[in-house]
């Protein structure tokens, strides 16, 4: 972090300004989802909006995603496509989900509140079409279709802690959509008067000691000079995780640089999070993170084991992608195998290899390095078991359940370590940063509001404090920066 | 936290001391092992040091331990007991039993300086015999006895890592020591010519923005009145963790509340960690913990099997108790049950009580209510191997190696969540804290030295950056204690 101009944490005392190069009532740092939303919702609430990107034009990794966006408690996709749902039911299930221990008040009002901030979106410009993708596993769907399970919403264990139901919802736009909606979110934000500097990144801070310490204003660096910005009411940081900044990740969750693809654009280098900090922010489970899981689709691959290094199972196959990912990466020490026999391999599936093939099990244990019998023993069990059409271990869908028994069996190999295989193929990004509350006011160690001072998006701890659904991040960036917009704009 | 009279984060500007009512070069907050350590060694650099302790009397946690300090690469005692060590297998065992990715830069100095630190501790009066006692499971002997393994050393997968040597030392005293080590700590610095304030807790930081945020004092609470001491060249924080604080805890790392018992004092409320990062410090690996398991000897148990909520066996149970503990707790979502047969198992041991006993396996794996036919297929594979003296999965040692197969079959229920029983001995406390230099200085987010500051112990993330050994703690207490507190005395 040495090439940084000045470093963020050294916040600058207002004593120091002279005069300010610009102003508004309210500035947002960054415009991902979480700042345009943020940007939309404040100038709405009849603030003055500016926002500054360091890129040279809005988008951030939101622009890189899916697009998919986790809305339920009865949206009217849902009820279109004929699923039931509603906001306690979704409440019960990401509180299962996105532990351990989930922020309770969040995951309240972003659950009761689900169904307006859909209609918030497509008043906003993003359409949903009135449809649903049957996919596994949580990926949004290659068609303009909207709804999917993104979760293992309706997978063991939490098909039996909440009445399942799909709540990614994608925008109608063919493919990834996360371009999509940062084009109508950005258009949207233009409509309503906000303002942007773009190539503009946000350097430290303005503060002000005879205020407590209340955040006044920002250092922009743009045409390579420095421009102080005034925000009479307050400061949204809304600039992403610190996926890319490796001392940072290193520092705080190391498990996961392992992962060869960094899910981010250069603007997740964490400097938010650190001038947050210079200002007297708090910062909490920074060792949370997503891990994508490197075998998608063909759901054929499913009726295959996900095996440890002692060559144990460990999880449902048919869970959401994330969460094996998440296994892998955190409780398995990097290390997972998928057996699966010839009655539904093939030498080659989307490009993956496999890279051990044995005519016995035996011998397949014996190649990958297993313990002696352990593979044997797992199979044997779950084969017994399988020819019923059941999984007493991890409940894996009746549907997926067969006996691997037809020679050669084959294993891939998906061990972070191996950087030459399929292991290279994880992808990551943090989920910890500033502690804020749902109306997006961020807080100090002390539990205390810093003032002048909001946050939403990855540059906070959201929703998600270990476990992850696909469309968490689109959908508390979104709906907790509204708020922190609001909050914003309504302080005096 | 709404107690506190002033918020620690809150640190008071220089500009606001009228007058200092207390001066000295180097200000320690804190007369645990660490704070003992750092005045012992700021004193005999040469500086004038003041101890802010807000008990009644110094020895904190530390006081409250069992005494054990890890250390080795070659130490009188490891010699004289005829176990060969050096700094180098010492520094391999420690980077793989400490991770994931210990702070190489501190591990390192640890291990080449620790035959030094053994003979600073006897030349400051704390005495070691030259005898080894052999216990499993890393507790500390009962005895006056010094040498233990202490951090599964001598067991799978470390036996394998680096050459296995014994390095808990234990001070001569018998049974638990940590009182007598800090009784001699504290003589120690009196000697030295250290001053103590005691009832005096340390409130909040003073700093001095004029130059760039130096800390130069403190703010102490005693007598019922606001006392400011002045600390010349810096201030040591060496107050402890925040187990004892509820809201931090649940806030950093919330599965560990679930433990009944909370290792530590009062003291342990983080307010120390607060107040520097009001000052402007980082806080890293705060999700790191220490997890005591509640079964210890008798050693016989250790013939039975550890497995998890699924009936799968997870660890080889003849490892160091902490590190079973670390696995129950963040896993396997708090399961851990000990299955044991009669030929080892007795009603009563030590006061534990089986939860479920049955004639046989099959019908223990219902009533505990492990997936069908789970624990049967562990247990059928476990005798398989242990039959001929093997354990492929975990490498148990082989004197502990017998087929579970005299009924009645009996399970200890070792769940955090049945406070009933056995799981609501699990003792816990916490791991991380202030990011420091090896050589004590406090860093910022940003990587830079907040000036004036130095923390040592459990305010800090030391050596334990996730796995943990018992000596750890008193271990860089003492050593990254000493460092702090004289570099404290020698800044300018």
């Amino acid at each position: 972090m040495g090439k940084e101009r000045i470093n963020p944490t050294e916040v600058r005392s207002v004593t120091e300004v002279g005069t300010w190069d610009l102003e508004a009532d309210v500035v947002v740092v960054g415009c991902g989802c979480a700042g345009a939303c943020a940007a939309i919702a404040a100038a709405e609430a009849g603030a003055e909006v500016l926002v500054a990107e360091r890129a040279s034009g809005g988008g951030g990794t939101s622009a890189n995603s899916g697009g998919q966006i986790y809305m339920g408690g009865g949206t009217p996709v849902q009820t279109a496509c004929g699923f039931e749902d509603t906001p306690d039911e979704m409440y019960k299930f990401l509180m299962a989900a996105l532990g351990p221990e989930p922020d309770a008040a969040k995951t309240r009002v972003y659950c009761d509140e689900s169904v307006a901030h859909f209609h918030w979106l497509e008043a906003h410009g993003v359409p949903f079409k009135r449809s649903f993708y049957p996919v596994r596993g949580g990926t949004e769907s290659p068609t303009d279709d909207c709804l999917a399970f993104s979760g293992g919403e309706n997978a063991y264990p939490f098909d039996r802690i909440a009445k399942p139901a799909p709540r990614g919802h994608k925008p109608q736009f063919t493919g990834s959509a996360g371009g999509f909606l940062m084009q109508r979110l950005i258009a949207a934000s233009e409509r309503a008067g906000v303002r942007f500097e773009c190539d503009a990144r946000c350097d430290t801070l303005v503060v002000d000691a005879r205020e407590h310490g209340r955040v006044v204003g920002a250092v922009l660096w743009q045409d390579k000079r420095e421009r102080l910005v005034r925000a009479r009411r307050g400061v949204v940081l809304a600039a992403g995780g610190f996926m890319m900044n490796e001392e940072m990740v290193k520092r705080y969750v190391p498990v996961i640089w392992a992962c060869e693809y960094k899910l981010g654009t250069d603007g997740d280098d964490g400097r938010a999070i650190r001038m947050a900090m210079g200002a007297g922010a708090d910062i909490v489970r920074m060792d949370a993170a997503e891990i994508g899981y490197p075998v998608g689709p063909p759901d054929k691959l499913l009726c295959g084991i996900l095996v440890n290094g002692y060559g144990q199972r460990v999880i449902n196959e048919d869970t959401y992608l994330g969460r094996i990912g998440q296994e892998g990466i955190f409780r398995q020490n990097g290390e997972l195998f998928l057996i699966v026999d010839t009655s539904f391999y093939e030498p080659t599936v989307y490009g993956l290899h496999a890279a051990f093939v044995e005519e016995t099990v035996a011998e397949l244990e014996q190649s990958i390095g297993f313990p002696t019998g352990a593979l044997q023993s797992t199979v044997e069990y779950y084969n017994r078991f399988a020819a019923q059409g059941t999984d007493p271990l991890f409940h894996k869908s009746p549907e997926l359940l067969r006996p691997l028994d037809t020679p050669p069996y084959a294993a891939f190999d998906l061990r972070v370590s191996r950087q030459d295989g399929i292991g290279k193929s994880y992808c990551a990004f943090t989920l910890g940063g500033l502690h804020t509350l749902p109306t997006g006011e961020v807080l100090s160690p002390d539990g205390r509001m810093v003032p002048g001072l909001y946050a939403a998006g990855r540059t906070t701890s959201g929703l998600a404090k270990g476990g992850y659904c696909s469309g968490i991040s689109l959908g508390d960036g979104t709906f907790f920066g509204v708020r922190a917009g609001r909050s914003a704009a309504q302080r005096k």
